[in-house]
């Protein structure tokens, strides 16, 4: 109501599992975007993504492309995980009231749901952009700047980019930029390395 | 068809359990607005959430996230419960013809919920306002001071806000918030005590 | 969010099952356009194809038909393969938030599907366009020059063109299709000889 940016620059101090802190580019400027997921308590046989928060078409889309990835990508980790078999999901992004859209909260959709999957927290103040295609490609996105202002207000330290946007990195001002440490990701892989540190498929790459 | 705000400023003497009073705010002023549940006598297996009311998009994803965390919350505080195991859920929200929308009903949907579902209801003379995220964070509205005199006019003492609201209640005359108690949350918990004092989980919090 | 072209000149270096290089062509050019194909992880019984990738109406139907086409196709060339009896397929075609339409990525839908089912990647550095029709047409397309660009700046080696647009290749100049193979496909079994080279079925027919 009345309302036309985000407010929320730090919705969470920690983000507990299934909760993961994006990046979003407005007219306005940047700001956050929390991508919360949460199972839904049901005894439905047919398992599904349920989506709250005024999302647009493309949007929409990419909750879907996060979560056949996300399925795939889990059991690729860990075999043993049935979290996917045995629950819906309902993913929201918070504010309810303000219109979203676009393709960039892509991975930040997928690492809630695989957060959420394996029952672990991402890295303490991480933030992240970047599209994802369905075989897990990373793919560039707009803002940059503005998303790396919006991130440095909210106290986040670890940032994860697309490969593809390494150059617009470079090109930001030292006071942009100082105090983030950006990592660059190609592929999903890249970021569940970030993202996960202490996850028994990561402790023989660090 | 015709009327453009609400007219009910007291509905109900005491609200049974299922409804609870919430605080609508419009371009007309303020105004109460109850949020009804009762279960539905069916016997599909698939249980869900049926709403009326003539609810706008987004109020119609609030009582999709109501519905989700009612659910943990109601699991969280008595795991025996299982009410909506069993049982559909028809939401209302009076009066049924004036079109309505925004997501700061979303605590008092959650509340009806879990007083439905616990077979209890809120305390006397209570209203509250406010957005839920997925997880239970409670987020600001608008229209506190419109609210505020709402709440009055139809009796209420106690009135539960955002935490993110509580600058706003501050900046109130006088003349607008006395004889009204004002309780601030931050996560829907905050709400539970203030709505459910003589629930078994909050006596040890008293 | 401000691009209105396709920035994915060479998403893959090679192109695992289910993932294939097609040609499109808009105002500004011409350029690669992948399709990406999965199975879904799920446990439904209706077995379907969903689709992502802000597809217009055209484009959407074209999935449909190559959906149908594929199921008879692969069952043709391998009675066998229980495939699509036993997955859902999810479809996407990046860049997630640029809209694309129109027939002309029938036949590279198709060939990602076949690709996915007979779990068999296409040759490398091949591209292809054209439309199907619903039996296995292969009918002419737009913008062979632009795309032939494309194909080009993407180091294609092999490019499947409709057999009705054969004169327009003819009459590119010598710059344009230097380095590039053309194949002319009447019939989708032609583009199957050309991107499964090694597959059973066309083995006694090189």
């Amino acid at each position: 109501l009345g309302k036309s940016t985000f407010s929320s620059e730090k919705l969470y101090e920690r983000t507990p599992s299934g909760i993961v802190m994006g990046l979003a580019w407005t007219a306005l400027g940047g700001s956050t975007l929390y991508i919360e997921t949460t199972n839904i308590r049901d005894s439905e046989s047919k398992k599904m993504l349920k989506t709250t928060g005024k999302l647009g078409e493309v949007m929409q889309e990419s909750t879907a492309i996060a979560f056949t990835y996300a399925k795939h990508f889990v059991h690729a980790v860990d075999a043993t995980n049935t979290f996917f078999e045995s629950n819906s999901v309902h993913m929201h992004v918070p504010e309810g009231a303000t219109p979203k859209d676009g393709p960039s909260a892509g991975i930040t959709m997928c690492t809630a749901l695989v957060s959420l999957a394996l029952n672990m927290p991402v890295k303490d103040n991480l933030a992240m952009t970047g599209e994802l295609s369905l075989t897990g490609k990373v793919l560039p996105v707009g803002g940059i700047k503005e998303k790396s202002i919006a991130a440095k207000r909210a106290g986040v330290v670890d940032v994860i980019v697309p490969e593809g946007n390494r150059k617009d990195v470079n090109e930001l001002d030292e006071s942009i930029c100082e105090g983030l440490t950006y990592h660059y990701a190609a592929t999903y892989g890249d970021v569940f390395r970030v993202a996960f540190p202490d996850h028994p498929s990561n402790s023989n790459k660090k």
